[in-house]
């Protein structure tokens, strides 16, 4: 039977907070931690519509702060899928700021997310729809996608030596 | 000088919320005092961008709470501006429920909020751009918000006798 | 059998809150949609005193906001029931706020909630005992929830037309 | 000048909360670390509005746990001003549990707390108010007070020799 | 068969927070309540640890705060077994702040908290493991541990005369 | 003049939190991104008493998420710092939890934060100590570190192309 393929647009999620007085740090940003926090909700929430599972989180790629967001900006958090593997989905999600009046509006940072689909009871994997990818900056990250899952695989050690050697070799390419 | 006029789109404003076990109520549904509060936080962030100036929320209209959303559910709640007066502003938002598989899509409910365009030190109320509609449905509420607008301003008994009179009758025809 | 009737007295509510800086604005004023999940509490615990049922919130009147509530305020919401029709009740909820050495004592806003009783596992509306007012002002507003319940009504366009017509014959008269 | 006095019912104040999944142990009853933060609120509310100052909490006094507050009941704090020493003033609270459907109506357990009147700025302690008791329960508690603050002192070593011998005297009768 | 022993550092237990600023009264310090619930909660895993049981707090000797911490301030609560009777336990935590940057370190407080034992169903008391004291430290508080716990009785009138003759005789030597 | 030196065991930083129902996912376990927020805390805090300073999160390395941690159970978490850099410092957190009894003791994961050290107003990057590894385990971290940062640096695009060079020649070797 052929595997269902569902559009990134049916799962697109977006979030929005005020950044309150308890989010923030004694010098009245907010705390890194908590942006984290936000970026695996948003991110479950879109895995999970994709996926039609609940979702556990398995990793999360590097993540930076570059940009401060004080006490009393708002962020929005935008979150898509990238690619589906066959029990797993990479999301992709990006931060922006600005403050209240809606000024100052900025892009703070991104990170990639990867969810496994499970059942509600065993909490097995399951099989989940692939992505369809549509436009040209659908399609690079999904190519990218399977680079990044590969890397993930290849420092956790879990490649065949054969396989490992051909993705240094690629690597040492793309770095 | 002429009013600035701003699109609706532009201060369009989207969150998204998991119900968590504290949102419920004993019997494992989303109090409605919660999710009055986020309507409450995304039309004054939905305000915020459009008057470009801190806003205090002054007057909810009637909300129902028809659907009850169980703990785990996913809630979208979506706030557009539908009209601005001189210092103050209109915003409509609707309420999306699903769960976390994204199946069980539905309609919650709606309501209007009124904020107020204030200043940051002494709070006093500030000018603010003008909305421009584009779409039907967008003409629609813009008319209808001066409607609600002066049932509210009757209500509240804050209209000169011989203007009072004149929109009961309208209303009477309206009802 | 006779329908068991219940003083007001018994089931009166008292909550009391001090704004702590996750409850307020970025001016620093108690967010209205805070003041409404309070509201929205005080109510259903009263509620469900009168009702001795689980209840779910229906529906919220007009709210408005008119003095700010600084952080570190204490606010005091009381709850009285004003009447109950077959499965479901009104309540009246009255909002005080001081600062935290008592002074500057006043009134702040009040809203009527309905609410109906349901038993624990289906959800279904539960018969629940009469209000029997007492004094002139628990009178007056026992036969005051008899119009908002009919104006409510006739809003939902639930009433068949000839009764939507009386009542609103009624409604231009007061008006 | 005569030192102001005012009466205990001035100050009196109630709160309601429900019992919430956050607040409780993992075998679902109220933690009660928990309810000590609320009788900790309930008091300082009290104190301050007896003080007409700001108010921190010196300490309290042993507190038993006799029995469990379910998930979803409610429960009723009360405090009132027992007896004001020249810059401190103690607190009697009382905890009270129902029900949400406000059946199984059961006192759970009390303490005194004692809080210090401070200014905003230097935080240096106030003279406050005397209090007036006028009932036979609230003249008891006003002579206990004196005790419980005499061998308060006595066990933190404060008291002059001969005093605390006195004191001792007394204690062991009354023990 | 002989009951099993355990070592006072098998069950120590180590919590650090940041004060922010919900933490807080008014004034910008920690509330002594909140002080109180982390205390109970460090003291409750301490003492699940040691039990191998889910515990209920019983009661709290009294607790006193002598030195405010401000808002942005660390707190770290160490929490140890003192002694175990049949089916309670009892912890002395110690509560030490510093400011962010690791400065003004401080020791702020401590109290004894008592939990007993019990299973998950049927909350019975259950049989725990005896405390094993080994440093002259450990031996102290062991042994002060019996008469925090005859005074506590003594003061419940949970003791027969003659035990309670006794216990006031050594009572007064103490003191 | 002397770089000041400081040991690792000075900051070293242990947090210990039970999981609540508001910290996991629909599935009852321990969200991941509520894990990341405790993890960057433990992380803050241990960077602060290192630095002197108030820090700011500047990026978090991969992070993997093995072990569910179902709600009630007990994580501790532990912080070290591995090297210090010009204005900037490497902490490594570890990640383990039991049940409330106790048993089931098991590592769950861990990860690298970088934070920066800054000034309270204008938030500018603080010169601090350098880090003195004592035991082999703390010179190994101590020596990744160098290799850490500077892979980061490669994928950040921010060294020189010969510099570049010897670094991937070398990571080719390392993977």
């Amino acid at each position: 039977m052929a595997r269902k393929s569902k559009k990134i647009s049916e799962s697109r999620t977006v979030m929005t907070e005020i950044i309150m007085p308890n989010d923030t740090n004694p010098i009245n940003n907010l705390m890194g931690g908590n942006l984290m926090r936000w970026m695996d909700i948003v991110s479950a929430i879109c895995a999970g519509k994709h996926c039609e599972h609940h979702v556990v989180t398995v990793s999360v790629d590097n993540v930076s702060f570059d940009k401060p967001v004080p006490v009393g900006d708002v962020i929005t958090l935008q979150a898509v899928v990238t690619r589906a593997f066959s029990t797993s989905v990479e999301i992709f999600v990006e931060v922006f700021a600005a403050n209240m009046q809606g000024g100052n509006s900025r892009r703070c940072n991104d990170a990639y997310f990867t969810f496994v689909a499970v059942d509600d009871s065993k909490k097995r994997p399951q099989a989940i729809p692939a992505v369809l990818p549509l436009t040209a900056e659908e399609l690079k990250r999904y190519d990218e996608a399977l680079q990044r899952r590969q890397l993930s695989l290849l420092l956790a050690k879990k490649l065949p030596p054969e396989k490992a050697q051909k993705i240094k070799a690629e690597l040492i390419q793309n770095l």
